[in-house]
């Protein structure tokens, strides 16, 4: 049914590879089938304007494309300022990874997560935030053998996947190729078995409650795998 | 329970003024509760390029607030640019409105939906959604008059409300001193009893499918009300 | 003569709607016939960089159109930024609304005025800068009213009319067939009887000494007419 | 009275040197005392786009200032963009200078008329005038010598001179001292005796109708001067 | 001597890996000691403007950094648009690469070469150069598989190298602690064993012919080691 | 050979006047040949925030061209922002002129150069740069007059020629006509009789070695040329 040939309930394999930026305080590359993006945590001691004094922690995401990681080569954003569906893609990786931050334990400082795409298949802002959290999470280490940081800020991983529905069919972990046919699809962000954010989208079409029901059955399914990966990755 | 004395399911007081726009095609200000915008459809012979020559239509919308349609003054756009939130939000309603669309009946003409909130009090983006069906309906309903399109394109209403959750509690039709508090919100979009969008987000929090089910009941019904002030609006 | 078949010193009929915007200072909805522009004055304490330390006071403007208040529908300036037009237009309001302070009366404190034309048929500068003195007149109200200031730092209105020459004839308050087809047209702006700006410009065409007189003494009736309007509506 | 010892109807030295720049068409730098403006003219055979095929010519100007040509260096325009009040002189030249064209006898070409201020001593935008016709004049009758022109479309020179009250006192010619302290000053732009744009402006003052005669007065008398030089450069 | 231990004619080990992404034309990831850059060759049909209809093709280079590629994380150009360095690196890219093509042979088409730095440690814009031609080299071999093109445009490697004067020594190949250090660098392209480019810099120093030449030297039998691994790439 | 008839080495008649700018603390208008560019100094008493508290002084340049400077009307960077090409001359210019400068004697101050071209006939850089160091010259005069410098910051002054290959042979300070046509170019700049900055690009073409120490012969004999002009212009 599917054109990877894949069962409806079935992920495109996942890795993510640790320490592949020498200078960043954390980074890796997490390949989600052939979607693969580089993530970096780059720690800051200024934290932004409306949290100074406050002992607040703040953890804020950055996103781009290389321009030839499509199909067809896109315009450059350094040359032509970030699209609204970047900077869409960017506050949602952001909002995702501070829903799993103790800001408390975290203390006052920012982390900056950057998710850059070197090839994209779909799905790629939901490995930004799955690879993103693994970033930011080696630089707490980084943090916390340091002594920076005392009790660890981050419990749960955040991990996140989409789901659509293709050929009248729920579907879990959509590549480019479904991603580009479904009338329906959306990307699911969990932490600690619990929502953060959902964002389902119907263009064209329109869907029920009951096929809600079911993406969220497979959004559960497929987070549970990526946060084993997750897990193996830090420790 | 809540600041205004509503129940958990009560939306507030709305009301919808046609023709408020001499030159528009369709037009009409929408206030839900303190939360005023100025909807106006503009028909337009053109298409963008990857429409020209199919016979296909186009429904877009874009977004603006007035500098002082909030608490404090906000810096005027149009000397700093669109923001994010703002490029999001009209991204989102055009994405909407279009779910509402049959493209064939319409055939190959773009339709502008400008939504400027003129007062801002929670809840824009859905009150510029339901409001800018109606401007949309009053723009068709003109052309096929004019006999310019003769099967009606739209035939059920596209409506949109939020719902979150406020001091523990599952709630309707947040206005701004719940938005500004509730951990949980989002807004969901139907058209003919289905679901079009669903955009949860939980900043510093987290929420359970139980929790989701209530606030997709407590849409369900606010959306039955204000299709029924839709429906008398455009006739 | 006048496609309207107004008199040549017959001003189109003018009212001013107080209180229009809940969150402001001061705010008015102004109609000059059908040109319809939503005037809000915004108090802020903080001053411009040059002025701070000085105790002098500051008044400034900001002007736009929505989309769809022309006949077609121009271009959002929050996507193009604000044409050169525009900004001419809302240094004029600046200018003229200044012209009429006390700015040492008005203590060191900041008050924006923005005009935001819902609807034009013409003489919306003019529009903005009679209904802008009404909201900035209603934010001092407030101001002297919780004893922030004491002495009234706006003696007489300032009002803004355009005259011009139309089919060879001298007119009052152009509306936009004529502004579109006169060779000659211009707008005064006046305060306490006596001149503030004058801005006449002739596109391929000229004018006397002669015309220029007639065309003062119309703009001294309307003017006179506006600042009965506005005296009413501030009191 | 005056800082420069100058008679209140007295003008600044203006002379005219032709054939500045040699790739332009036609080229003069102005000098009003220490005010000197390099202006040139460039034919181009397009015209814009709402101009196309309708026989008829265009002017336009574009004005700039180089960043040391006032007392304290300013920002350099191409980092930053122009600024509004560039928009608006150049606006004002390029209106003024079209008030003198025939744009039938001109043809359906376009002459951009630049002014770039080397040196600023008050006054720039009447010298950027009354330069820029010399300039045009000069690149029109090097099209009537080659012959594409037939008929000489610039009949009467366009020139502008500023006016202002300063110490009490109506003056002609202001120069950067007076221009910074004139409680009102304007600018007036006349074609063969008659008057194309008026700009007059208080800034924190205010005049009356006998002081705009007298302004009137001077300004004629100017601009009489400032054509027997223009005269004497264009032959 | 220098930081690394190597010798003042020792460049750091490179290799370059080919076919990194999956959807371009040509792409490798040329690392030069902890330089790493990912080059991606886009095959465009479409030329510029300027050499439409000549038969002649063109080729072209962006140029990015990641925003961690750095010690300290720089800001992202897509936010604040590419800096002067930036375009200043990109042109001198596009420049070396065109050196080495035959643009008659390539036929009319563009090859666009983007350069983007994963992680930085001095010398990108030579691995640029050096990894960008093999590339280019990658998508003109596909090109003449396929019949595109008949004969190679491409006959000799371009290649890139940096060389300074470090400690008051000559030396090949600096990187970063070196570059920073460094009061006279350069960059030297080659082709064929001639002359392409040379950008020799001192900043609050200066050099003489002598130590011009020894740089020279220097450079040569760097960028014959270059070319060895360059040919090996792309066979 | 030339299409000027000059020999290979010679170059074309350089002038130097100064005080051509009234406001400026340095200034003078440098004509080489039909290469007219008016350099400023001006003094700032702030530096750069990476200066503060160092007490080293700092030297920037910035670069612009009159819309016609150039044979053909080019468009407006206060228009339409900086071109790359305008960004690198005026880095290049500020690095040349810094190399002159001892920053010590200079103290903590900033002094700006802004080099204009009012005409072009190619060379306007090198130009920029060997007038430029007059007007920072006569800056820097003013501030020892002053007794605000003690010892004087610029020992040798610094110049900049052009060498090409035209026509198969090796030229001194190419016109616009050789430079256009030209296969192989480059500025040498020098101060002391040391190199401080080469730039040899080749577009379509290569060099030798042999060729390149021809041209640094020509211009070092054409710096010595241009040395003998800039002393007599600053005593």
């Amino acid at each position: 049914m599917r054109p990877s040939g894949r069962q409806t309930d079935e992920m495109r394999s996942v890795t993510i590879e640790v320490g592949t930026t020498r200078h960043a305080e954390g980074s890796c590359l997490i390949k989600c089938g052939d979607t693969h993006v580089l993530c970096t945590a780059s720690v800051d001691d200024r934290v932004p304007p409306f949290l100074k004094g406050t002992g607040l922690g703040w953890v804020t995401a950055e996103y781009g494309m290389l321009p030839r990681a499509t199909h067809t080569r896109m315009r450059r954003e350094a040359k032509n300022g970030q699209s609204g569906r970047t900077q869409e893609i960017q506050r949602l990786i952001g909002r995702s990874l501070r829903a799993g931050v103790d800001r408390v334990a975290m203390g006052e400082r920012q982390i900056v997560v950057d998710c850059d795409v070197l090839q994209a298949d779909g799905g790629t802002r939901c490995a930004s935030i799955t690879g993103g959290w693994v970033a930011l999470k080696l630089a707490v280490n980084q943090l916390m053998k340091a002594g920076d940081i005392i009790s660890d800020p981050l419990i749960d991983p955040v991990a996140a996947i989409s789901c659509g529905i293709y050929a009248g069919q729920e579907v879990l972990d959509l590549d480019y190729p479904e991603d580009s046919e479904a009338g329906v699809d959306g990307n699911f962000i969990l932490t600690g078995g619990k929502l953060v954010e959902i964002q389902m989208s119907a263009e064209g079409s329109t869907f029920t409650r009951a096929q809600m029901d079911k993406l969220l059955d497979l959004a559960e399914k497929g987070i549970g795998e990526l946060n084993t990966v997750q897990r193996a990755a830090v420790t």
